[in-house]
């Protein structure tokens, strides 16, 4: 086990949770009076970190919806990623980017991302290939989880074409299994689609999941938690965001967020056990 | 013809030119004194745009290389597209960023990148579906490019794999020519892989190819210019990156670039007619 899932591991355990919280903010739906304010995405988000801090095993910040506020989102970005880690409990950041491109770009991505930004792990896409993810996996301490079975409908375009040998998700479960000399690959693979993950778990026994798709998307926890722990005994790290972060509308917002956390968190130990 | 594709063909033939040239600036490779400057790639890249604008039919920021240095190379990515809309001949922007994620997500990427950027058209990688591209469908008067052939070698891993009925490439190709109501998708496909190109163009006769891999990549315009011609003529938008850019050593480095630039762009003329 690398640097990077090691300290989910022991985030894990201090705060007994595979729950991760997905900071995906819209200014349009930021309850409260604070979407007038100068830094709204740090001001919605801190307190909801601040009050589940003890209930999650990683924060994933999804860097889209910091972008759509330009530069001044990004800004806001990196001073809640600073946030995050002056926490009394260290909690890794999956920063959730999605990127792929040619080698020589992809360097420029992962130094982005992980020496810029300071991500502990990222999410990049596998479409081009290995060189455009290796720069990627290079990164030894770091955890890099690969797109393979995602949770939305569009995944039966391409990840699941009907009339392969293969589904396209099958063959990249099985090379990032190949390729994970570093012990630093996951899989983001969708709660949305139970029978599909199931085979992602066969063709990459050892590979920790990122299951999003539980909560606004509608993933059945009971149907996929066990299908997401390894081989070896490593609990997935399942995702939610928007039925956390918009739990509340008034100001007391942040309690909103803690309870739908401690929900969701408890019963995800639950389907465990 | 969409509004973008209707600027490129004016660009195209005021400037006699399908070349469009990436922006992707790598500090270390900076030539002269500039790499010392506070903003080398503003002073870097704009005396090549002044040097080359009478010469191409679009340029093609890559936001990689803009994003490794920070929110300052943002920043520098910002002024230099407003240096390029501010050329005397209007040549469009493709935004080189290769986005894809669940549509609510693909949303804010889309408005990321076409209005706090300002990107005339964006690349966006398909391995999600069509729900994740749909957000930039939408927008209806920008150039969408989708990732369908790409240019390095793990294009085998993944986009042509062995063994299938169809390959992966090809029914992007196939899906992206259903989805084009609104005539503004066309797809990325590398030069340096000419078979393939040829299927490419059966299975999207009318989708305008972005041609990446020739220069330093070492595809061969000879064999690839006459595939990626539409059915109804247009031309492909041939990019050229690294051997335009790092022409030059010296300071005279923009002039490198101009005589690189109309070397190839002349090239490119000889192989359409």
């Amino acid at each position: 086990m690398n640097d990077f899932f090691a300290r989910v591991k022991v985030a894990s355990e201090i705060n007994e949770s595979c729950l991760c919280i997905g900071l995906d903010p819209d200014v349009k739906r930021i309850p409260g009076d604070i979407e007038l304010s100068n830094e709204p995405f740090y001001d919605f988000l801190t307190p909801i970190i601040e009050a589940t801090a003890d209930l999650v095993c990683a924060y994933k910040p999804n860097i889209a919806f910091f972008e759509a506020n330009g530069l001044k989102g990004l800004q806001e970005l990196i001073k809640i990623m600073s946030f995050i880690r002056s926490l009394p409990t260290d909690i890794p950041i999956i920063l959730d980017a999605k990127r792929g491109d040619i080698a020589n770009t992809a360097r420029a991505y992962a130094h982005s991302l992980f020496d810029e930004f300071g991500a502990d792990a990222v999410t990049v896409n596998p479409y081009m290939g290995s060189d455009s993810l290796m720069p990627f996996f290079e990164r030894v301490e770091r955890g890099i989880f690969v797109l393979c079975l995602t949770s939305n409908k569009g995944y039966a375009d391409f990840e699941n074409q009907k009339n392969v040998k293969e589904p396209l998700f099958v063959s990249v479960a099985k090379k990032c299994a190949n390729w994970n000399s570093y012990e630093n690959i996951g899989l983001v693979v969708g709660a949305t689609h139970p029978e599909e993950a199931a085979k992602v778990r066969k063709a990459a026994p050892e590979l920790p999941f990122l299951m999003p798709g539980i909560g606004a998307q509608g993933g059945d926890p009971a149907k996929i938690m066990k299908i997401g722990v390894t081989k070896s005994g490593m609990p997935p790290i399942v995702n939610s965001s928007r039925s956390i972060l918009y739990a509340g509308t008034g100001n007391k917002f942040a309690e909103a967020s803690r309870d739908a956390a401690l929900r969701v968190r408890d019963s995800l130990n639950e389907y465990l056990s």
